[in-house]
């Protein structure tokens, strides 16, 4: 019920603004014996890490993590694993004119709709740096379920979609954008070196697939795994749609077409296609897991937008400052961790319930 | 944590299978006080009721819901309010091939994988059946709201979709689609009778707009206003997407042609556009929240689909019965009250921590 | 985070008032594939049921219990199961100076400051009516802990105690106070029995233990099996006072006293001794798992009390109507519903995290 | 549904263990707008830090909290706020013995038996160390409810009961003891040296009251005020038994004595007398709340004890280290903390329903 968390049995909490000393995570319900060392974690972390090419943030953090609880001689005890991470490169001296006019796009205003003021040093609460908590955590959520390998990807930026038939897992590591298609990796980075120049940014479509998730997983009906997906994905910063399998495609197919046939396999049934993306009435089919997110283009742009002061004047504002000029590229890591966490959470409901 | 509860503060759980005696649900942290009766939640289920139109199952229900507490001379007193609605028509006579063989698109193989049986009549606890306890739930979410207007309608169906320029809000409830374009309608109709007499079906897109909702409402990072509406609309039955705003169009935009612009208005800033569907960092915006959801085709079609039994024997079904050619139209009155849930539930929790 | 749910995994939610149309409870989390009918439900609700002796409410209430949902061909499906109780004996007809005046020691005055208004019938929600429900939620909780065997009986009534080297467990059947010992039982009887004739009430004290409890349930630190039986315990009508182990009397021992010395054992480390009441660190020890609560005297008596009415006039109040002289005797069963509750809950949270 | 976190909506999760380099708890869902710096816990955690008397442990931390988050400008945001106190003095070299033998009283056999292993130093999450997060957290929730004073004192210390005639609240914090006698405080001291030298420990009574709640918090029936507490104060290291208002004492009035008679008062109804402790229905009454607690002696003493190894092998354990002779004294400001946290987020909870 907190605010800040997230998961049921395997929860875990975040803390911390973009500009405070650090940021962290408490990770609560973690089966205890795991093997568990910092150096577990940090892969993850680099992965997202912003400065690592042009088309990021410019902001240096070296986002080391600590472990302070929860571990003992390299297992975890079973108990709440606290991670922190400092703030290293925060730069808030001059936040005058964002804490004076409303950033379009941005969670300014709703922020002093809700809370009366807010901190304005970088997004403070609302700025995408928390999800490094995010990473962190889910590193720990991936010893739970070390059957599930998690992917996930860009399929399309700035409107460019990859070509299905030129993916290439193996090219996913080799460009900045976690492209799977090495010919249109060369599209997006003109067309996002262009953006960029341009003061401008731009959107992007991530996928994420786990494979080995066993049938049975996911707790019907208001905890079944395509809901917690959803919310899971939706929490995400700048995503504004999520779909499961072919979703939106799948309502412009007929039933015979999107009815996924079954057939005997070498371990059981198994399906002919994955229109449903690995989930049938809330539950896990064994059949991969695919989710798609969309993230609208940063909302920081050099490019002049008309808004309001704090105090309702007109006026305009130009977002200056380090930004991802597409969100959607360090948003493939986070797509990652939260597909670890929601499957973390539902094999241990799964286990409590069935046993 | 409940599996079939949902919200936080005013939370309802629901209970109950297609082919049982009774579905109910309970509404918990409902305010005192609200005028309260059966007549007020029975238009909802009216809405929602199947076999009002060809296009809908014929399965003959009078969904009459009864409040068997938390109502005291006729309004709310604060207690849990039990909802119950008898399954008059159930038939449930001769399942023995649903039983005996996997339904692809259904849950039925998923069930069995989580839970080692199920119970079979009318697709047990998976059937849409329960979404008539979701609406009555909603129709007392409706009344903690009475600021907010919400309404549900289709914007495709069979990957036709309406054109904007003929939207007329009257014109939904003139036609058995919730369909706000008439000429697309009648385009509907010709489609979904074609589909209905091969014994295909097909999918749609609903959207659901609710306003006058304040800014404000939401409380991030994990409870996000954007994050609940995609949890409580992906657990609706058969759907596999979920949209906030301009959702994966925002993906194509550019950043200044996405962000909202502000200027002064007569009750403080106002918006020039609403392509985040009025939530921005998971905090209402005072504009309308606009959220659309993808529901694929029926799965339950007369065309035979390749199947196994669940001896993992090769077969094929076709599933009889009473089915509606497309799920997407009675998930309208159902979206309705997901949205009213959620934004009942908001509402106190933004009073609790803001008083 | 309902008001009216309780437990994590294994969880139960109730409603309803004393002299609405019926009661109930929803158990959701219940495994699959558990042997389950009213049948399995019914002996514990008889035993809880009033009118059995003089020294209980001669309310006529049948508690037939029936099972509307998460069953099917005898076995739970692992769905939520709804419980449901008609309410036949209400006589509610004249509630008037109930509602006009505030009856000491009842939650009148309460639920009016916090609701501001409230259903004056046999006292609505606040009745132990809703104790029904818990009994019978209860009883599928049993059914998960099969390993687990729990006995509640009365040590203390009218401030009157028991004699433990009298204690025989046979006898606690055999008497209409679930009195352990035949002697005091009879001191008992004539106490009661001048108590009502004097249109008094007497307070108790109720032991509940549950052998057979496996070493490693409980989840520390704010899910401890302590914690949760206070509240557990707490929440019953009347209960002022919970102790585990040794409780009040712990607080007089000295350390060497109050350890448990341990030893080895056919299976295991076995104890000395269970001053600690089968609990440590919050953790089931393997011990037998003793709790004690203490009942006031009912606040529902003849003798005429100093009061106010709504509009805060000074009054007087005699509370007839049909009542236990003493609520502690019929809370035994409910205690035992309430251990049950807990521990499968708790054997399910285990079995979550530890597999 | 954390297994460490408390509350439903001011709702805080701690984390660390005796010997880790930290602890730390979160707050979540404080209202934004408080006033709120280091210097307004410090002095909370200074009464209960240890090394102040020969009665505590002679272990040395200075207990400085850090707030990490959800401060902006002296403010409280409405976000996470983190907490953190450095573990400074841990002398955690040797803790083979405690590693290898059970600890009589201790929770070191369950933990095991839970988890299958444990972080042995100083009892690691068991420790009452973590009491400080819990001390810091409350110090956040008294600024949510500052129309309520709590005050915990000590009215029993071995067995040696204060006179109620004596009590002074000024004399509280005058002595070592947090004891409002001053002479029974001296009686407490001459035995408490007694047991400290002979190598034992003594358990002792702790009594809390909050004045100045108003009437009408606490949600019925499963998140009922007494409940709340009850979970609350139970999980307390060494708690055995919590008591409101007249506790087991209530179990020998009869109804006539134990109901608390109303009259017409200056600002609305006034009672006649407390035994209720503020609390009726579940639902505080506008009368001073009174909790009671029972701690148990501290198991780690010096007289040695009957143990087994790990191993399962017989064996005798002195526990030598830095001990609290009585962990009764420094359980005043924890209580006073739990109390804290449990009225400020049912302050919240009452605000998010009734408005």
């Amino acid at each position: 019920m907190s605010f800040n968390s997230f998961g049921r049995v395997f929860r875990f909490s975040t803390w911390g603004e973009s500009h405070g000393p650090a940021i962290g995570a408490v990770v609560d319900g973690c089966p205890p014996g795991l093997t568990l060392s910092e150096a577990d974690l940090q892969p993850w972390l680099d992965k997202r890490r912003p400065g690592q090419s042009r088309f990021t943030t410019q902001r240096r953090e070296p986002d080391e993590v600590r472990i302070l609880s929860g571990v003992f001689e390299g297992r975890t005890t079973g108990t709440p694993i606290a991670l922190q991470i400092e703030n290293v490169d925060q730069r808030s001296k001059d936040y005058s004119e964002v804490a004076a006019k409303y950033r379009p796009g941005h969670a300014d205003y709703a922020y002093d709709a809700k809370y009366g003021f807010r901190d304005p040093r970088g997004g403070g609460r609302s700025s995408a740096r928390e999800t490094a908590s995010r990473v962190a955590a889910g590193g720990v959520a991936r010893l739970v379920i070390p059957e599930v390998r998690i992917r996930a990807y860009l399929v399309e930026l700035g409107g460019i979609a990859i070509d299905r038939n030129r993916f290439d897992d193996a090219e996913i590591d080799n460009n900045p954008f976690f492209c799977p298609d090495a010919i249109v990796a060369a599209e997006w980075e003109a067309a996002l070196d262009a953006a960029r120049k341009s003061g401008s940014s731009l959107g992007a479509v991530v996928e994420c697939v786990a494979s080995g998730v066993p049938a049975g997983w996911g707790a019907p009906l208001y905890a079944k795994l395509d809901g917690e997906l959803a919310a899971a994905m939706m929490s995400i910063n700048a995503v504004k749609g999520v779909e499961i399998g072919d979703g939106f495609g799948a309502a412009r197919l007929r039933g015979e077409e999107n009815a996924d046939p079954m057939c005997p396999g070498a371990n059981g049934p198994t399906f002919l296609s994955n229109h449903a993306g690995g989930v049938a009435g809330g539950i896990s089919t064994g059949q991969e897991v695919v989710v798609r997110i969309a993230l609208k283009p940063t909302s920081s742009i050099l490019t002049p937008v008309e808004t309001v002061t704090r105090e309702g004047q007109a006026t305009e504002i130009v977002t200056k400052g380090r930004h991802d000029p597409c969100v959607g590229i360090r948003a493939a890591p986070v797509a990652e961790a939260m597909m670890a966490l929601v499957l973390a959470d539902q094999k241990l409901l799964h286990r409590a319930q069935i046993g």
